[in-house]
Parts: C-alpha cells; structure tokens; sequence
C-alpha cells in the first residue's frame, strides 16, 4: 500500500517513523523544504542565540535508515481525494493512504500588505530575515542623527502575545538590555523600546490567569511594555496603528493569526473558524476514510474544545494517524486519539518561565530548568542538543549569543 | 588624528587592535558587513560542514572595549585622497589617516554573465548560496526520471585549482562518497563527477611541485577528477566548455581569477597586473604618504615577487599599517615592512593536507593535524573555537555534516 505524507514538521516525521520497516507500506514523505525544523527554538534564531542548523536537521538523513520510506524535495499544490491524487510541479503522485501534515502560517485577518512590515516566524528564511531586521535597526539607529529617526529604530513592536510574541519580546529585551549594550557609541541599546501588542485581555491566554500575570510582570521586569486590550489596525513603514494610538517604529513583528495550509481548500469536509479541517475521532476525514490530518491543520475536539497547535499535539497525532493506517493495511478497525496532555511552558528570559499541567502550577527558575530540559530533550539529533546547550551555557554566564549576523537576501553584490 | 579604516577583514580588523587604547587616535571602522568573516574556512559553509555563525563575529563585538574606535555599518562608494574624504550613501567621512583594507573579490575576466551559473566563494551570502545549489542538486537528481539530466545533477565542476577550488572539490567529493551515500533512494551519491579545473600544468601553484603532485593524486584517490591545462571558455547554463570539450553541468564554481576592490579606481597611483596598488616599503602610497594599503589590495614586493592575498600577510601589513600611523602621529619615520613568511597550507579531505614552510614540507596526515591546530587557532573567539572543533570531531567519527540546509532566497513563501 502506497502511503504518501505531505510535510516534514513534528506530525509528518513521526507519522514516517511509525511506518519504518513496517510491512505491506511504501511511504513517500514530500517536503518543500529539506529540513524538519524544531519550531519551539526558531525564535531564538530569531533573535540571534542559535544558529539556523542546530533546530534544523535534513528530513532524508532523519529517514536514511528506514528502506521503506522515501524522502522528496517538492511541493504539493494540488490534491484530488476522489481519484486520490497528490499534484506538484515535477508530477502527480498517486496514493492508498494519506496523511496531511503541512503545519500553518500566519493569518493577517486580509492584510496581507502587513506582511513586508511585520514579518511572522515558521520557517529559517523568516527566522534570518527578522534576525537581519533587528540587528540592523541597531545599527541604523547607531548612523542615525535625527533624534525621532533613532527612536524609530529603537522601538520594537510584537503583535501577539502567545508563546512565539512573549518569547520574542523577551528575547530583544534581554537583547538590547544585556548583549549589545556596551558595543555602540553613539546610542545606548539598552534604552530601546520593546512593546508586546495582545488584543486579548491577557498575554499567554492559553495559561491560567495567575500564570500570565506572572509572565506580564516577568516581561516587564526584563524591560518590555505590555499592552493589552490593545488591537492593531494597521502596519506600515512608518509604523504600527493601535486604536488611535500610533507606534512609530521601523521593525514590526507578526505572531498573531494562525492561517491554514492553502491545500485545505481542495479537501470537501467540514472546517473550523480558522479553517482547520475537522476530523473523525480516529483523526481521518469524515468522507475519506483513507485521509488523516493530524496537526495544526487538524480540528479535533478534545473535551468540548479543540486541540491547540503544538508540537506534543501535532507528534501525537502523526503517531496515531500511523497507527491507524497500519491497522487498516491488517484489516483491523482503527482506534479514537487521545490526547495525553504533558502540559504547556513558554519562557520570558533569563531563568524566568511559566509551566503548567493538570496538576501543577510553575513559574521562575525552576519553571525555566524545566522548560530548558524539555527542549534539549526533545530536539532532535544529539550532536544538536550539545550544540544547543553549549550556546545556553555560553549565553547564560558570558552575556554573549551565538549569532549575531546580518546577511543580506542577495549573493551577488 | 581621525584614522578611518576601510574593510573589517584581516587586514583591517588587526590594523583596529593595534590602534585601540592609543593616545591621540580616533579610529573608525567601515565595512558593509556586520561580521568579520574568517575566509579560510569559508569553503566548509559552502560545504554544509559549518554553519555561518561559527566563523563570523560581530566586528563591534570584537573591538568593543576599545573606546576610541567606533565602528560603522556602511558601504564607502567613493574616495577623494586629495580632500582626505570618504562618501556613502549615509554620508562623508573625513580623516587624517587612511587604512585600506577592503580586500578582493572574484574576476571573470570580462565575462560577467558566468557569475550566475558559477558563483565564486567570498562572502557568508555566497557560501550559503553555493551550499543551497550543491544539495540542491543531488535533491534535483533524485526526482530526475531523465538519465541525462540526472547525471547532468551529479556533475560538479570546480573552476580554479588554488587552495579554494581544491579544499572545494576535496569537500563536495567527500559530501557525495561518505555524507550522502545512505540518503537516496533513486541515485547513488557516491556516482556523482567532481571536476577540477585549472588553466596551468598543476594545482596549488603557489606549492612546490612535489606537494602540488601530491595533492592533486590526494584528491584523485577522493574521486576528484583533476583536468590541468585546461582553459575555461564559456560557462552557461547547460554547462561549461573546456576549450573544445563540454562538460553538461547544473553546478558550477568559480575559485579562480581575483579582482580588487572598485575602490582602487579612485586611486592615483601605480597598480599591478591584478589592479592591485603598489605601496611604498612602509605601505604607503607614493602620492599620499598618509594613505596606508593593505592585505588583498596590495603590491607590495618581497624579494622580487609580490606577495600573495593569504590571510598572514593581510594580518601583518594590517599592524603595520597601524605602527606606522602610531609613529607618524608620535612625528616619528615609519618603519618598512617586513614578512615573517610562516608558510602556507591547503587541506584537501580526511587525514589529508600539504604544508610547506621555508624548511619543511609535509602532507599526509600530520600535515592535516596541522591545519586543523593552525585554523582552530586563528578562528577569532573562544566560543567559536570550541564549537568548530566540537563540529569537525562530530564529522570525524560519524562521517556526518554539521549543516545541511537548503535556505531559500524568499523569506516570505
């Protein structure tokens, strides 16, 4: 039976390793990229601490070992579920089984004019970009003589204050602040303005209420101004419109609005509010018993709401989605997904983090050692989780990152 | 005295740190990029050996402590020695001093248009993009149903047998026999063609003959096909012709002909056959006693011969350079230059490398030893010595590659 998977990301590799060596499947895993990237750590890149190959690893040498499985560089931009039929640029590819795992981007509610303002972060090629954006808004402020022009390139806007604005608030705070406060003569970095914009009541909605408060006076103790409450209603190149507020600045974020793969408009099944396809209780589609959809791009109700996109979510489910399959190659009836829920971290800074499971209730220093052990933990590779802890220790007692690089967009001069 | 110093490279970046702290110098330091770029490993970026970061460090960062030198982030476009000035884009710069140091880029000898089919190796944008079409290819190959163009994929064709173009081919041939063999389902990666191609009778010129016979049988027994003699007269799209024979190529590289700095144009004064501007024996130039050249863009002769562009002899004439202001300023007589000749190595893969010095010549595996003390040695930051070593033990046992990312040019999708 020919299994085909579309992406790379946590559902997509851990639907192909629960398919490895297993009997009577060919799988076939496309990828527009040739890397699965560890999203939880890109906003570190983001903010120069890591280098872009210690959370990315190539897809085919995670696979290599599984004869059964292969890895194609291409992207899907058509499917036809009928006649079950995956369409790209280099050709068709036909399969038994599917399993859709192409993650999400960032919705900008129809702006789509924001994005060359406020870039949001899923892939390195965002991660560098925003990276180059900030590193040379310091320099830029630096050859500034016009006193509002500098202020300009020393204020920083985040939209969103989920997991991804939080964390990278906090990390140009401690930026500005920390690294780059003594390399300049004509500004002091650690005057910038980092401003976190949630148009919610709370940042990290997702956490109790008495966790994000802590959180919010986490950020502001690390120098971050949180607004709350507060909805953006445009971005330019001038800056960014709050209500009737406007935030001149010359570097914009995007971590709001959660868009689906465009491929879900060629699938006829019911969608949710963000445009996740909803699924069966055994994550495949209600009029294709063969399709699963597992991820962020996955609708599924888990005690009367539906699941988050996170990685334990979207790991769990390209496992189940296997599973199913294989039992389905035996002729053997498929099995509901349960979410066992581990819990949610984010981290603000330097030993500062909040955590949260069923049972327990975590914020500070040990918060941020638990959060830091989950993530060398679960990225994948060893020789990246050395490389990742020695660029933390190295950070954490010299004051120093990683990878403070500005690269242009062009090879060629 | 204001001292501006043009390029952070070796040559100016050593010019800065003899000039820091000093007594009636105000320095300033242009370069259009952010980073000092540790060019003699460059080639393991293009490679996917190492990431950017590990060999690039914020010049601000270097000489932060130096409070008598800033450092700008600026492109000079133009210079006026008789006005003592420099004009950007953001502005002029005035100075007493002048300390060229703004390197060399690649020559194709009048025939521009083959840039785009082979890019040359010199700056972190151009080693991501050659890393970007190296894998891209074996990605490309492996979808391929045309035998033809598959093989056209596997072809890799290296133009220029100094130390770039053979570390080069030595990397993309162990890339293709050790990294890659397990990864494919449709092709072998260890079938791929590397050629070498260099205009005279032998690679490593600059090498004594037994060495440059010893280096190219090294890169023979790495499956590197070595073509001397062999002139380059187009390159396109389809491939590059070798005087009447035509190799069917999808990637190509330039390591050949080298090309000064379009600054030199603003110079009255004698230049070399490169275009490089003769110097006087203290460095400077005969017209302009308070203009100092140095590294890639001098001529300077030792012992009848001009001195080649190597990494020792930039570092050098960078602290020469900067001496000889000291003195100047002091109303002391500038000092003539003086080589201190340590000699020059090339690696060409695994356990293999030549030295030569003016007393030993060696190659083989305690040549390779060498290379790899010398360069961890002279890589800039502590941090970044342990991480390259960390990546090239990694490399050493398990035949595995730090970095191999294809990065789009696009960051948005």
């Amino acid at each position: 039976m020919r299994v085909l998977i579309i992406g790379g990301g946590f559902a997509g590799l851990n639907a192909a390793k629960t398919l490895g060596h297993k009997k009577d499947v060919e799988v076939t895993l496309v990828d527009k990229r040739n890397h699965h990237l560890f999203q939880p750590l890109l906003y570190q890149v983001a903010t120069a601490g890591l280098s872009p190959a210690e959370i990315a690893v190539p897809i085919r040498n995670i696979l290599s070992d599984y004869s059964n499985i292969s890895v194609v560089l291409d992207g899907i931009e058509r499917l036809d579920l009928e006649s079950k039929k995956a369409y790209s640029k280099l050709g068709v590819y036909e399969f038994d089984f599917l399993i859709m795992a192409c993650g999400s981007s960032h919705s900008y509610f129809g702006n789509d004019s924001w994005e060359n303002f406020a870039p949001g972060l899923k892939s390195l090629e965002q991660a560098t970009e925003i990276r180059r954006r900030i590193l040379l808004s310091f320099e830029r402020a630096e050859n500034s003589k016009d006193i509002e022009e500098q202020k300009a390139y020393l204020t920083f806007v985040i939209v969103g204050g989920g997991p991804t604005g939080v964390e990278l608030a906090g990390s140009i705070a401690e930026l500005s602040r920390v690294t780059l406060s003594k390399d300049f003569r004509n500004i002091d970095p650690s005057k910038a303005r980092v401003i976190l914009i949630e148009a919610g009541p709370r940042v990290l909605a997702g956490f109790q209420k008495s966790l994000s408060d802590k959180a919010q006076r986490s950020l502001e103790d690390s120098g971050v101004q949180v607004w709350t409450n507060s909805m953006v209603t445009n971005i330019d190149k001038e800056g960014v419109q709050v209500g009737k507020d406007f935030v001149h600045t010359k570097c914009a974020l995007w971590a709001a609005g959660v868009a689906t793969s465009p491929l879900t408009k060629d699938v006829n099944s019911n969608k949710d509010k963000a445009g996740r396809l909803v699924v069966n209780k055994d994550l495949s589609l209600e009029m294709y018993p063969e399709v699963f959809v597992t991820g962020d791009m996955a609708a599924f109700k888990n005690n009367g709401d539906y699941l988050p996109g996170l990685a334990p979510v979207a790991i769990q489910q390209g496992q189940h989605a296997a599973h199913n399959i294989l039992n389905k190659v035996k002729g053997q009836p498929t099995e509901d997904f349960k979410y066992f829920d581990k819990g949610m971290m984010a981290t603000i800074g330097r030993n500062k983090a909040v955590l949260q499971t069923d049972h327990i209730k975590m914020n500070g220093f040990f918060a941020w050692m638990a959060w830091l052990i989950v993530h060398i933990y679960f990225l994948i590779g060893f020789k990246n989780r050395i490389l990742v802890l020695f660029q933390w220790a190295w950070a954490y007692f010299t004051y120093k990152r990683g990878a403070r690089l500005i690269v242009s967009k062009k090879w060629k001069e």
